[in-house]
């Protein structure tokens, strides 16, 4: 494991990681990010109409992806991917051939630290994801690995060492995540509050993981990171980014990987409609209640070695105890196998590092 | 539950809420604190030579118990109450009437937050106990019910109520609370970060549980807050905390209370000698990799719903299971079981605000 307290602040792992973003409009917020993100690639998936021209400002390495394109790559199997919805996204993290994933609404803007200071978002989450995490007991000086940090007393030497992080989630200033019935309720509130950690989420333990900001171990745990079936033509939205944080806690826990949350902040800039938040959340408001009891208790035979493995199953339990909830979670379910079969296509075993295959036609 | 965001600042819960000091010298450092301790009652429980005076200043209201005092009011029992230990603190649980505790070092001073105000540690306490716990869930933006934050998109709505809380347990500028070897190898390491958030440790996970700046509610966890054998004739020390932490995050977890850390600090004073520290610590680092996989396995029958039915229990599978790592457990058993006995006899049931016991004989 790296040493986060050597980890370098110029352009870390600039070769090993791509930055996703899903949208539907020209991409001015990018210039902000330019100190940040130039030396990185993009992937751009645009979502909605894909005869609309979306603007990139120059200077930045990109390729981008519309609903045509999608369909042209993943053939059949494209149905596996939202459309009118941010969650094809996910679409991005499939294609992409890098080790590590940084994906962020194109709403979200650099944040200020308290004393004044431009946040690297990036830059906190490659820390976050090179240094090791802690998922099975408690420090409550929070990240231990962090420079002016460490273990309390009473940790147990043992665990010291921690296990591979898997995921980065980061936080937002400004507009907090709420959901529409806290946004109708709290139209004004905002996030001022800059909360100095990153902590692991403990095994065991679920939490809402929000899209908005977000980076992965792409090699670890990419294939759980399907956001699933939203907007167009589906009873749900709003929930992609959960169900991903859901699948991807449970397996994160069952392969001794961990989950981080905290820092990096962004700045959210706009709230969206709380009114069009509602119609897309309801359903899944009122699934929630059965979902969470569902992966707080799925449990992962032994034989599931494999991420893969691992999503299938809980695929298959979707399909067997969620399928009585609604039949949407039957097509989910069947869209959760479609979408391991895509990035399979996608990413031949031994082939990982290959730049041909994501232009070219899915079969 | 109360509001927090309605919790007046002002000598809360004056009447309902003891401070309890273990000291060995007298006690300058209540001069710092007098603007936040004075309207409440403080109970000192003396440790080492009682023949010693402990000067207390002028205006605190304060009772105080030195080993004969114990060794008076258990009789026999007074074995359970360890000796040349802070973990004699306990015994100040005991001889409370009061529903809530908050124990606090001789070498704790007053701190100040990042605008440089004075920081009220026991307002901060009592507010993270009056207000709900949520160990089901993990919130991202921390404390839902603290004003200026709530609950984000995706948590489950029929887990927003909270669940009462039983322990709040405050974190130290300075002088970080960190074991001998750690000590040793980073002698120079201070806790500059104030982080600004307090959270509910989740369900299922244990934690180091530090006796420094720590609250609970008496009434709902008190019996198990025994801080165990420690000091004179046993053959480890500090690890009474630890110990108190693991068998109270057990129980709570079992009875669906919840166990909050972060905020207050307290500004820790002086680190202690790390050679006399390794020399207690030793045996407890050693023995720590055993009770912790011990106290993660713990299961307790569905017929423990009380606490002392619990600490009992977990009693009986401390001998069963850890009298083979050392003898010391079979010791340490019986003194949790003489200490609910004792518990039981200052506090009979239903004379839980009765004021003529505690000095009384024990019989």
């Amino acid at each position: 494991m790296a040493d986060p307290a050597t980890i370098s602040p110029a352009t870390l792992l600039k070769d090993e990681l791509d930055i996703v973003i899903p949208t539907i409009r020209n991409l001015d917020f990018l210039e902000m990010w330019r100190p940040f993100f130039q030396p990185y690639h993009l992937i751009i998936v645009q979502d909605g109409d894909p005869s609309k021209a979306i603007k990139v400002p120059e200077g930045f390495d990109y390729e981008l992806y519309n609903r045509n394109d999608i369909n042209r790559i993943l053939g059949p199997k494209a149905s596996c991917i939202s459309f009118k919805d941010s969650a094809c996204r996910c679409f991005g993290y499939m294609v992409s051939k890098k080790k590590y994933i940084y994906t962020i609404d194109d709403d979200c803007f650099v944040a200020k630290d308290p004393s004044g200071k431009d946040i690297n978002a990036l830059e906190q989450h490659i820390k976050n994801l090179l240094s090791p995490s802690t998922p099975f007991f408690f420090n409550t000086l929070y990240d231990p690995y962090r420079a002016g940090a460490d273990f309390v007393r009473g940790y147990p030497f043992s665990l010291r060492e921690g296990v591979p992080t898997a995921v980065s989630h980061g936080l937002w200033l400004n507009i907090p995540d709420y959901d529409a019935p806290t946004q109708l309720v709290k139209p004004l509130e905002r996030n001022t509050r800059y909360v100095d950690a990153v902590m692991t989420i403990p095994k065991g333990t679920l939490f809402p993981m929000c899209g908005m900001n977000l980076a992965f171990d792409r090699e670890l745990i990419g294939p759980a990171m399907y956001f699933g079936l939203m907007g167009d033509g589906q009873p749900i939205g709003r929930y992609d980014d959960m169900w991903a944080g859901w699948c991807t806690k449970v397996i994160c826990d069952h392969l001794g990987w961990g989950v981080k949350t905290g820092l990096p902040y962004i700045w959210h800039s706009k709230a969206s409609n709380p009114f069009v938040n509602l119609r897309k959340e309801y359903k899944g408001i009122y699934w929630q209640e059965e979902l969470i009891p569902f992966f707080q208790s799925v449990t992962l035979p032994k034989d599931c070695t494999s991420v893969k493995k691992c999503y299938i199953e809980i695929a298959n339990q979707v399909k067997a105890k969620l399928g009585k909830v609604d039949d949407y979670f039957n097509k989910l379910a069947d869209a959760m196998v479609t979408w391991i079969e895509a990035w399979d296509e996608l990413n031949p075993s031994g082939a990982s590092k290959s730049s041909d295959l994501p232009n070219g036609p899915s079969k």
